[in-house]
């Protein structure tokens, strides 16, 4: 076993920022981000780029059922299950050039540096890239995952249909068509540890002046969709007593929402994103609005108390319009494992790399995986937190200094 | 000339009902209303039905360089100008099927009145299809008979593009290649006098059980686009202090309008219709919003008053968020002509049809042209007074009572 340090010194601040500039290319946007949604065509390119790397190194490639996609670097045991790093190569409609990519360009450094280093180690360790984490095409995001760690049935995911009515089952048939990669039979394998490195997609990194993130877990999740139905009348005619607009209802029943989830600490997490208002006539009264509602928090008793809010809200505030919500999903917060967590800020320290203990704010895959092995997460600094946005930006230095963390870590954990 | 009742007895109450029937099969939608918005090929479905009707009886056809298309039945004196009857046969995307489409039919029923009456006028009388009343495709609406007025220049008109970026000037040219019909050459022409007979799209006639709306005049009526500029960010991560949320600000600017729009006696109409929110992802916090608001109100002064109050609410409630609020159309309040009120209430009185005075709540192309010559309106009741949606409906004989209203005051008008 090699001195801790000697992977460190391997990592390849250069090549690794060239390799996201190549990836930031496949659905570039004229703003500066990436358009790269999950199974799409540049999802492929992507995919391709990234298999066309591995065979270069002598790394195998495979792909599982739901599209997830592994390159593996084999170990000396060769009966030894693998410790797994990746995160995601897919992107918000306008996302930027790290959220997910850079962890999955992390893990592919961290095997090019053990490569490059010649250390050997006991088990394989496989970079991968989940399948649709992010979920803006196919609901729900971090699908890939979830469908390997057992928390959804393959045969519902792939009948999911994105906006158009696509099934993702033809849009993954489609990807792996035009970016092919050997078959992994079923999905799921036995893991002895999985590291996912990623941007922070928050601030305080950067106003705490720290290099990396110990993340000791991940806030609990939830998606709900409200719906509301009025009806549609003559905007020039039809006094306001006789109304039933459902965008005025929309109004009083979000600005409420709003109201309710402002917690002192700033700590819930209330977004709604995407609002349908139809007809979507200037001169005709809306007939039917729908919005969804993202709403995180690390403790499950506050969702649960928000959620009977929300609730009361809609009940409340729709009339003379009806409105209904509904729960789509729910992500219980997630704990890291207490070994792992301690691997990583003992290593940052040994690194010299000033670190501090941090939740997640955003979900990951290793939310699933953290179900099926020790599992922890790295985080370094964006600028001024923006993420899910084409600005979204991070510097070399910080990516190199996370992927130093993380090679040490699984070369620690691969030699367990 | 005949004695007043000859002309409305010769008005066919099953022959306008079939022509309604006939009508709604172009764009019928499966609940029962019609979706025939400007310059479709819907649209030019309409005009070849009525063109056809009208050609049977030997009347003749015109269409001019905006496209509004007249069917002419011949006075007795050659040079005297017409007198002109009609509306709009375009919809809502998803409208009803008596809005624009009862006033052409009136019309039309009234050329075959009068035809079938044996009754000469010494006056051309001309019933009208006005292109593009609707507004909901290209705007601004009532845009046929506001070029008709000289009140939109033609070649601007011409070059204003859909959502899906065609030109009107496309649309027209494709539209009259599948309808065509003889040209008139430029837009405008010497009236005598215009009559619009429409349903009242409002619920006043049939709460206080009246046959016959004496519409004195249209209520004025303000277009404006807000569009709303924050910042886009993920929605897991992003602490409430740290957000540009442009729905949580365009909820907040929604709210506030909503409240100052509020009138004691509910004359003033506000209306959002159309809105936007962008990107539309679920896990990210929206970077852009715009809506349409449609304001209207019989006096100018409290549109002023109004307008005032949403620039300020548009200034006060964005923040953190940037907004403006532009005003896209204008339309003064009209008042009708006297004489014409005078004709449509005296008939209806002799004919024994209950009616009432009022205003119109909504805009129609009656507004242009009574810049033109004396112009009046008569409404008949709709069920609920529910417009601009699929389930609007209407009674046969109330549409056959207004036609008859309408030719004594057409014959009459024919005659001065």
């Amino acid at each position: 076993m090699a001195e801790t340090g000697a992977a460190a010194r391997a990592v390849d601040q250069d090549r690794l920022w060239q390799r996201h500039v190549e990836m930031a290319r496949t659905g570039a946007t004229p703003r500066g981000g990436v358009n790269r949604q999950a199974l799409s065509a540049e999802d492929a390119a992507a995919r391709n780029l990234l298999a066309g790397w591995a065979q270069r190194r002598g790394f195998s490639v495979s792909t599982d059922s739901i599209g997830n996609l592994f390159v593996r670097r084999a170990g000396s045991d060769p009966t030894a299950s693998p410790v797994l790093s990746g995160s995601h190569m897919d992107s918000q409609p306008t996302g930027g050039r790290f959220d997910g990519m850079y962890g999955v360009l992390a893990a592919f450094e961290a095997l090019e540096a053990l490569e490059d280093a010649g250390i050997t180690t006991r088990r394989p360790i496989e970079a991968v890239a989940w399948t649709n984490e992010e979920g803006s095409r196919f609901q729900p995001g971090a699908m890939g995952s979830g469908v390997f760690a057992g928390q959804y049935p393959l045969a519902d995911m792939l009948q999911v249909k994105d906006w158009k009515g696509v099934a993702l089952g033809d849009a993954l048939a489609e990807t792996l068509r035009a970016a092919p990669a050997p078959a992994r039979s079923g999905c799921g394998f036995g893991l002895a540890g999985y590291v996912e490195a990623h941007i922070e997609q928050g601030p305080r990194l950067e106003n705490e002046r720290r290099t990396i993130g110990v993340v000791t877990g991940i806030q609990g999740s939830r998606r709900y969709i409200v719906e509301i139905e009025g009806e549609e009348a003559h905007a020039g005619t039809t006094p306001r007593a006789a109304r039933k607009d459902c965008f005025a209802a929309a109004t009083r029943i979000a600005a409420a929402m709003y109201a309710a989830t402002t917690d002192a600490d700033d700590t819930l997490r209330f977004t709604i994103g995407r609002v349908e208002v139809g007809p979507g006539s200037p001169n005709t009264v809306p007939g039917r609005t729908s919005f969804t509602i993202d709403m995180r928090h690390p403790s499950d008793e506050t969702l649960d108390r928000a959620e009977r809010e929300l609730g009361a809200i809609v009940a409340g505030h729709a009339a003379p319009c009806t409105a209904v919500i509904r729960r789509i999903v729910a992500v219980a917060p997630t704990a890291f494992d207490p070994t792992v967590i301690d691997l990583v800020r003992g290593t940052a320290a040994k690194l010299q790399l000033s670190n501090m203990d941090m939740p997640s704010g955003a979900g990951h895959d290793a939310m699933h995986i953290a179900r099926l092995c020790p599992t922890g997460m790295i985080f370094v600094p964006c600028e001024r937190g923006i993420s899910h946005n084409e600005i979204e930006n991070a510097a070399p230095a910080d990516l190199a200094a996370g992927t130093r963390v993380l090679v040490e870590v699984l070369a620690h954990l691969a030699n367990r």
